[in-house]
């Protein structure tokens, strides 16, 4: 069964890894696991942003293909889903947005809370790099049982 | 640690789920888990072939949006990994290659055995839809500790 685009908005929020894929210029896609927080979605912004950091560890810097890719082309996708072999237990949740890559300031500050907040992990060592946001404009989901 | 290649193909074939990044011809992504097999990889293919199938559950026209993007635009990304809230368990593995809608014939009853020996699903309902090969050119791959 297809989801509202509001449970389908709770189950990603509520998931603790998702996937991202983003696309160069020329449309070649690339995808990445991501950790990630959602901002409080409110009446001025219905479907609400998704935040993930770019960790403090050495990376290659093909390992940012992400960050090259979003300032290309801004359009990305998100899925958060749940896979089992009993196959009536699949769900997934995808999000289509518009990524955009903070620099310092406020909404990072409250991007790094909510991460924080989320992932004890990042309360030891919160992300040193850049955070981007995802700005869903469309949330879509299904689940095998409803 | 960045996996070898070979470390990388065989962590994606043991996985039971994998993420599918396509792009349509204007660049825009999108994301779908998908159930896959791999291709036994020999000298003349080293890298190998994923088989994903659509299955037989009745779709909304948007749910193929994937075999859209192919059409447009073979060039793919697939993904499996591992997530764990211990992020020293961490990994995952990416082939990057260029798919094609397999039609009938010899190709397509390979992949479908392919299917079918790993998934039991698949032996009581084989896919009847379309069967999607990705033939990787590149795999790549990372883990917390090697």
């Amino acid at each position: 069964v297809h989801l509202t685009a509001a449970d389908a908005r709770v189950r990603f929020a509520a998931s603790r890894v998702a996937h991202l894929a983003t696309a160069d210029a020329a449309g070649v896609p690339h995808i990445v696991p991501v950790t990630f927080a959602v901002g409080a979605a409110g009446p001025a912004d219905p479907a609400g942003t998704v935040y993930f950091g770019v960790d403090h560890k050495p990376k290659r810097s093909t390992d940012l293909r992400r960050l090259r890719n979003i300032a290309a082309n801004p359009r990305v996708a998100l899925m958060a889903d749940h896979y089992a072999d009993d196959w009536s237990a699949l769900w997934w949740s995808r999000g289509d947005g518009l990524a955009r890559i903070l620099g310092g300031g406020g909404e990072r500050d409250t991007a790094v809370a909510l991460l924080r907040e989320k992932y004890p992990q990042y309360t030891r060592q919160p992300p040193l790099g850049p955070v981007v946001a995802i700005d869903v404009h469309t949330w879509s989901g299904w689940a095998y049982t409803g």
